[in-house]
């Protein structure tokens, strides 16, 4: 597959067409930012695990029944993708209070829910990615009713299946953000990335933080951080 | 019904207790605040046109199903309620864009939507009052499952009811704020105010302001607008 022009580049990841126009290469960098990019840095060495863990976990997901992006990987840093349309959404699932659900509400960090909660943030970076109700969806025209559906079982399947695989690995999934697309036929697929960047993972044990929360609240250890979890991941994988 | 100690006093009303433990006597002041209490002012009359207007419109919601706080109007400002738990969450409906709405999403002003919208923000100044999605409602334990659903029945029941009455006046109702409580046996009323103060009202062929944004947005004729929004009502209510 030709890399051809470079077509986006994002916080943590450049985009470039190919030669067949439905596909994309995806290139997972090593900066990092945080707080609608006020914080900026570089992890050394977070392109290659993000690649590999978010390919490892689409994997996982599409044997689950959850569509993804993901065709194959094509190098440590590099992996094909189909094309979407993004749909301009934010998807955050959670299982325990964390982060800017702790901020915006004065609630407690470390609380388990009953029940996951799904919300949605419009994608909007000027705006600051504003949480997002789905009658505003609607109202709005980001998604159909049917698509909001589907995004929303999606989501919840995803944590079902990602928090049963993490607990393998002695971590706990507390919370994570998702993106989903549509492809020409409109179906709707899981893309973005599934990675210490988007996701809070704590040590079962011990509650350390493994994600990007080390970087946004210079705790230090993030490299190291990145690579435990990967290096879990792939004791699980290969188990 | 004996007026007794003050026991509360808000950005527009104070709140007495009275002989009945279960009944409380509100008297609207002229008071004016906006965006959480930055902007302070006062409008003359405004106490008595909410507490004649409120209680006019909540007449006839209980008329069509919806229950609400009102006992009966004592004086010009001041009316007898049952006493209530408030559910900690402000109940925004729109039936057109405007306000925080079209500020936090990058959205124009005055489009009508298929459907209206509800959201619930979690009523909480130091906080500023941000909104809340139902899951996290529930993972915070503000309101059971079942309580969210009749609040949300209520909520369109309300917009139902009270757009084909304000069109009767010429008056479109753009938007609306309701809150709920819980009476002592668990039952959810409609409590709180329906008034200029807590729904955007535009004159229907002109698209006039008739409300609080006249206030909020310093447009002038602030308290014409009070009085003329609460002759159309009287208008209605006599014909």
């Amino acid at each position: 597959m030709e890399k051809l022009e470079q077509i986006y580049e994002g916080k943590a990841k450049k985009v470039f067409a190919t030669s067949d126009p439905e596909l994309l290469i995806v290139e997972y960098k090593d900066d990092a930012t945080a707080f609608n990019g006020k914080k900026r840095g570089s992890i050394a060495g977070k392109g290659r695990i993000n690649n590999r863990m978010s390919n490892a976990l689409m994997r996982r997901l599409a044997s689950s029944g959850v569509p993804t992006h993901l065709v194959r990987e094509l190098s440590e840093r590099e992996t094909l993708v189909k094309k979407v349309k993004i749909v301009p959404l934010e998807v955050i699932v959670r299982n325990i209070s964390a982060g800017s659900f702790c901020k915006r509400y004065g609630f407690p960090e470390g609380v388990r829910f009953e029940k996951p909660t799904v919300e949605y943030s419009y994608k909007n970076d000027e705006l600051n990615d504003p949480l997002i109700v789905p009658s505003h969806v609607l109202a709005m025209k980001l998604a159909s009713p049917e698509e909001l559906r589907t995004i929303e079982d999606y989501a919840l399947r995803v944590d079902e299946v990602l928090s049963a695989f993490w607990l393998d690995c002695g971590v706990t999934l507390v919370d994570f953000k998702l993106e989903f697309g549509r492809l020409p036929d409109g179906t709707i697929i899981l893309a973005d990335e599934i990675s210490p960047d988007t996701c809070r993972l704590w040590d079962v044990k011990t509650g350390e933080k493994l994600d990007k929360d080390r970087f946004r609240l210079d705790l230090g250890g993030v490299e190291d951080a990145y690579r435990e979890i990967m290096a879990r991941l792939e004791a699980a994988e290969n188990a």
